[in-house]
């Protein structure tokens, strides 16, 4: 069974407060002063919390604990009875050991704060989240800078759950090879930029690197640092994988369909910007010329231009599809944890990534 | 008894080159390459590798190791007997566990390559290592990238040393930490150029932070992978911390003194963009105004001249009684070292630091 929309809004929005909480006490205004409210600034500046969400969910679905009844900072673990994996618990009680879940929840978070802060530099972005990116509020050296401190903060906080070691190192580790991914990606994204030729096998292999395995990580984390085993964990990837191709394929659809002031960016800006997406993919093998769809420099006539003839292209169509097909797919993976109502909140917000308006 | 110049010089280039193989190992050229590429530009046009060999020389140390005379990546650990710690090794072995210790000490030196390139940016430096910087040689974009690539990097290698996971979960909190403390040092270091009441208490937490903990992470972390006890750590800490604050001094000190060819960037340019140095703190109490020692625009003349003052001052003087100083307080805690080839290297190496022409 997969939750109702707004059953699954509600777990968001709750999850989302706890999850801002945390990071207001775990990444409190240092010194120096300016370097952590830069830090803080696109933090605070709005954000669903989705993949942390994601991480809460996971383990309050793998321990059988009821939604929001414990708390994130002393949360139960899988004693080893529960488990069927190979590893073997170095605290060896009967009930596992407490672990603070929300730190390393906040841990994806912020990992996903700097990539947003060094991306924006990149593109050049102006705005992120309604409000002027780090570079424009602040400056280049500072953005950088705040980045780079997220960066470390998101170890600092993954290696504080207090799980046991050697599902730390294995955390750490996920952790660590998704911040490779995510720039290979990213490098990836930007080389599209001045190619003509990105297959849509090319863009695919992109955004898993830049977008979906930070799905993927904070969906297996928290299934590591409770103690499922291996199989689960790898089911768990999948399903943040696959979640996360949907999500990415939905946010280049959000970009040309959604107006700015939603949108908390300029609307248009992957066009103008010339970032492949399935969209423009699907458009340039029905023969529309792309690099000519925004001639126009991204007046508000010129965009819906655009995305008038990408629909009648059927491209719109098929991203949409393809964004779906991906959620239907990383639901799939959902069979591994016990049937639940954390589970269903999990498929629920599968759906919610490719269903969302903004 | 420290080791003699020579021995010095030597065995600092018989890591290096091991180093470099081990990272040329490590970090190949992946997909996409033109990332791994600028990933590797910097690591690949030099530098001495010196954090990385205090790392190995630490563990030979303490392990009672002859100086080369074990495979870096199968090194031998203390066995429980060896320690006087509280802690108790998982593995509960007689013969500690095998470690990939070149792991370890690569991480820490593709940390460094990653401040190298961010720092570049911020500064808007040219040259680096003689040749021009990431950001000058490829762009912006690629700059940015590369060095959060190495970052990642850095904690994928960290994660990999085969320690015994308590211990590495210990190595990567230092890493984390240590990261966090470095972005916080710059941060300082680049608020600096805009004040002028710039005290020197301030600028010695600036270089703790900026540079004086990676010297620490380098001396302690392979000590906490090998399983030495706590007060054999914190001393090795320490060492480390006082090495840098001595190589960051002479490093304030050759940015004026060494010719450009030889140090491979500019000379001078600390002063020219008003960095903050002991040198230049110094001279300002003296009654020096050091906002006009470089009204010359860094022609070779106004630096001679900008020299010469400072000398007069006896800024040079106090700036090489300080880096001294420090490498005295550096080496006095090597007393917790057996007395072996490696502990005096140990000693060689931070005179070195403070010693060395660039």
């Amino acid at each position: 069974m997969t939750a109702s929309q707004e059953a699954v809004a509600a777990a968001i929005e709750t999850r989302r407060e706890r999850i801002n909480e945390a990071i207001a006490a775990d990444l409190p205004i240092g010194d120096p002063e300016r370097l952590y409210e830069a830090s803080r600034y696109i933090v605070d500046a709005g954000g669903k919390r989705l993949r942390p969400t994601v991480s809460l969910l996971v383990a309050e679905a793998l321990c059988g604990i009821e939604p929001l009844s414990r708390d994130y900072r002393q949360f139960p673990t899988l004693a080893d009875g529960e488990r069927t994996g190979t590893e073997t618990s170095s605290a060896g009680s009967e009930d596992g050991p407490e672990i603070d879940l929300m730190t390393a929840a906040a841990g994806i978070e912020v990992i996903q704060s700097f990539t947003l802060i060094h991306d924006d530099i990149m593109d050049d972005d102006d705005l992120r989240r309604g409000v002027p990116a780090v570079h424009r509020e602040y400056d280049l050296e500072t953005a950088i800078l705040a980045g780079d401190t997220l960066y470390a903060k998101g170890f600092e906080f993954m290696v504080e759950s207090g799980a046991p070691p050697e599902r730390s190192v294995r955390a750490l580790r996920t952790l660590a090879r998704t911040c490779t991914s995510i720039c290979e990606g990213q490098a990836m994204d930007v080389a599209f930029e001045s190619r003509e030729d990105v297959s849509i096998a090319e863009y695919l292999r992109m955004i898993e690197r830049k977008t979906a395995v930070l799905y993927a990580a904070a969906a297996s984390v928290p299934a590591i640092l409770v103690g499922a085993d291996d199989a689960t964990v790898g089911a768990l990837y999948d399903y943040g994988l696959d979640m996360g191709r949907g999500f990415q394929i939905q946010d280049d659809l959000l970009d040309l369909t959604t107006p700015s002031d939603q949108l908390g960016k300029r609307r248009g800006s992957d066009l103008i910007e010339g970032k492949r997406t399935l969209i423009t993919l699907h458009a340039r093998e029905r023969g529309i010329d792309v690099e000519e769809l925004m001639t126009g420099e991204g007046s508000e006539a010129a965009l819906e231009a655009a995305l008038e003839r990408l629909e009648a292209a059927g491209s719109i169509d098929y991203a949409r599809r393809s964004a779906r097909s991906f959620v239907r797919s990383s639901k799939s993976n959902l069979g591994v944890v016990p049937n639940n109502e954390a589970r269903d909140l999990l498929g629920g917000i599968a759906e919610f990534l490719v269903e969302r308006g903004y």
